[in-house]
């Protein structure tokens, strides 16, 4: 997404693929600790296997490595539910610039002695340490699933549902992702995927995951029940059969696969007031007119966290330019982040500055020459190039 | 606890009691911005006129600051549902030892752009910045919440209790607390509490907050059912009632003041495997003999986390010489923590290396090096003094 693992001029490549061992397991505190290179998806079978699931999922999980989640802190589907990385990873070790085995694998929820260290590797993309293991609380494997796909008329309307959806579902509520109508137009045109609902501006996919089964579906039928009396729904299907959640998954974990068939991309990941997350897409679609191919937003909603996607034919400089720096600056302005979850990687490294103040760059400055003197880690990423 | 906010020597004391104004709240995300100043419970009261709940709760509520429950990394009597305030506080301000004010009181959930600079800050105690406020999430608060008072006749099936219970509680489990026989002595003799239920060597106490009451306590129900016909549970109490709730939080809650009523007191708050949780307190038991006037274990035993206290007629260095370092030898055998939420202050900062390595309290150094050149933040606390 933003380069943060791609090397760009002179760096040595490593890879933790062979590193891919599960340490332990433990069945009453659902702790995992494995090493750095195993894949998300392999893990989660492991752990569903003894009634947990990881506390993180998202698209790449087949190929993408736990080590690299730790380092970038994913955020993905099920971060609503079970909250960030930073709560949810509880030790690691990492390697410093120095050789140094950094030994932080802890497996206790709780441990208030000294600095939390391994709060400083989750996030830093691998600019201050390589994490070669970790240890990661898993939550219990919800006995019942079920997912809501619906249609609603405004974004307004996304909004209340939201509202609504809160309030009746509570704490079985697992994910809350929303998608315009050109994302449905993208997935059904350039992958076949089937609409299962009527034709409408926007789409929300919700997410139940509890521990019994009649509770979650009465809750769910009384919210249903509410937004479709009131207009909030125009048209919904729900599912609780695993083939049929994971179709209405994929017409929203397919949409970056379609709009990269769709042209060149231009991809940002934002953090917004909840309100405004679509202002800017309606925004854009208005300045870029017949320039861009399509100007769509999707995301986790639940999280405030936008995908702002646009697509023209081949590569723009004047799409870009319309683009950069208004989204950052106009990011900035509401508050927001100009990297949810993605990070800064190499592309988006220059760009810092929007929502960290000076201050704040000069201490990760002063963090970076701390533990990597020689500038050694990741180079040319996170960190804006010096003046 | 361990004297973290004590002045020792020549310390200038700073008091944010006068910083005490709520910035702000959203009432869609729940996000609470405040100045450090603000007490907990004026907090709680606050967002629950909203709707909301803080995700931390603790004994000392009514006095203590939100500036330094984050500052000390608070845990408490929510942590089991909620997590750590690594995961819940979204951002906060923090003056350093030069004078800069960084601020990072961010109020988005997900920020991923450059070093997670807040983190360094939360469990600190001070020691790398004084924290001026504090921008945390809130979750609903919770339409019904009900406790169970349990009593259990053998530590193992206060185990047994806790698997059963997150089986069938699932989502609605918000706390997992225990004490032993010897606590509820000192309550019900030193505060004049009355026991609900018979005497039994362990007694548990299991709190549920959900979203729709009639679900709640079918949940409920079934596994007291369970526990009762299987006999891991011989006797029980239910409340739904808000005071009968509070009163039963209060044989819990208030060990701490009936211990001190009880003579010198010794304590430890340690981090350990659930299933070897209270071990250590029998053992000591055998090893203090009359020398102990009581030895108790108590809890949070969802989170791994045991409050070992032992009490004596006066300070007696004999029964100090038996606790110490024994009490760490053996938590750092298990491979636990020495101070799970209570931090090491200037009583516990010599025990760091019981629960750290060498390589990370020289990176500890490295940080307090860094952020505080001069020594003036918080002096003699958290770090080992230098040899």
């Amino acid at each position: 997404m933003v380069g943060g693992s791609v090397p760009v001029f002179d760096e040595v490549i490593l890879s933790t693929a062979l590193m891919n061992q599960v340490i332990s397991f433990h069945n009453m505190s659902g702790t995992l600790v494995c090493q750095a290179g195993c894949v998300l998806e392999d893990l989660s079978r492991h752990v569903e296997e003894r009634g947990f699931v990881m506390p993180l999922d998202l698209g790449a999980k087949g190929s993408c490595h736990i080590g690299g989640n730790v380092a970038t802190n994913a955020g993905g589907l099920r971060f609503l539910r079970y909250g960030s990385l930073h709560g949810t990873v509880l030790g690691l070790e990492a390697v410093l610039a120095d050789g140094t085995v950094l030994n932080c694998l802890s497996t206790l929820r709780k441990d208030n002695t000294g600095y939390d260290l391994k709060q400083l590797f989750i996030g830093s993309e691998g600019t201050l340490g390589v994490i070669t293991a970790v240890s990661i609380l898993c939550p219990p494997k919800p006995r019942a699933v079920s997912v809501a796909f619906l249609g609603c008329p405004g974004f307004s309307e996304v909004l209340q549902t939201f509202t609504t959806c809160k309030g009746l579902l509570g704490e079985i509520l697992s994910a809350y992702e929303f998608m315009d109508a050109e994302c449905m137009w993208l997935v059904t045109h350039h992958l076949r995927l089937a609409s299962p609902v009527q034709e409408s501006p926007f789409y929300v996919l919700i997410e139940t995951s509890g521990s019994r089964a009649g509770h979650d579906a009465e809750k769910l039928n009384d919210f249903l029940e509410q937004v479709l009396s009131s207009g909030l729904v125009t048209d919904g299907t729900v599912a609780t059969d695993h083939l049929k959640v994971k179709a209405l998954w994929a017409l929203r974990e397919r949409i970056s696969e379609a709009l990269s068939r769709d042209g060149y991309v231009y991809k940002y990941d934002l953090s917004l007031p909840t309100e405004r997350l679509y202002d800017l897409v309606t925004d854009l679609r208005v300045r870029l007119g017949p320039r861009a191919k399509h100007v769509v937003g999707y995301g986790h909603l639940g999280d405030g966290n936008l995908h702002l996607n646009v697509t023209s034919e081949a590569f723009s400089p004047s799409v870009l330019g319309t683009l950069e720096p208004y989204v950052y600056e106009w990011t900035a302005e509401q508050r927001g982040s100009v990297s949810a979850e993605h990070g800064l990687g190499f592309k988006k490294r220059g760009v810092l500055g929007y929502s960290k103040p000076p201050e704040a760059l000069r201490l990760m400055r002063q963090l970076k020459a701390l533990l990597d003197p020689k500038g050694i880690l990741n180079p040319y990423k996170t960190l804006p190039a010096q003046a």
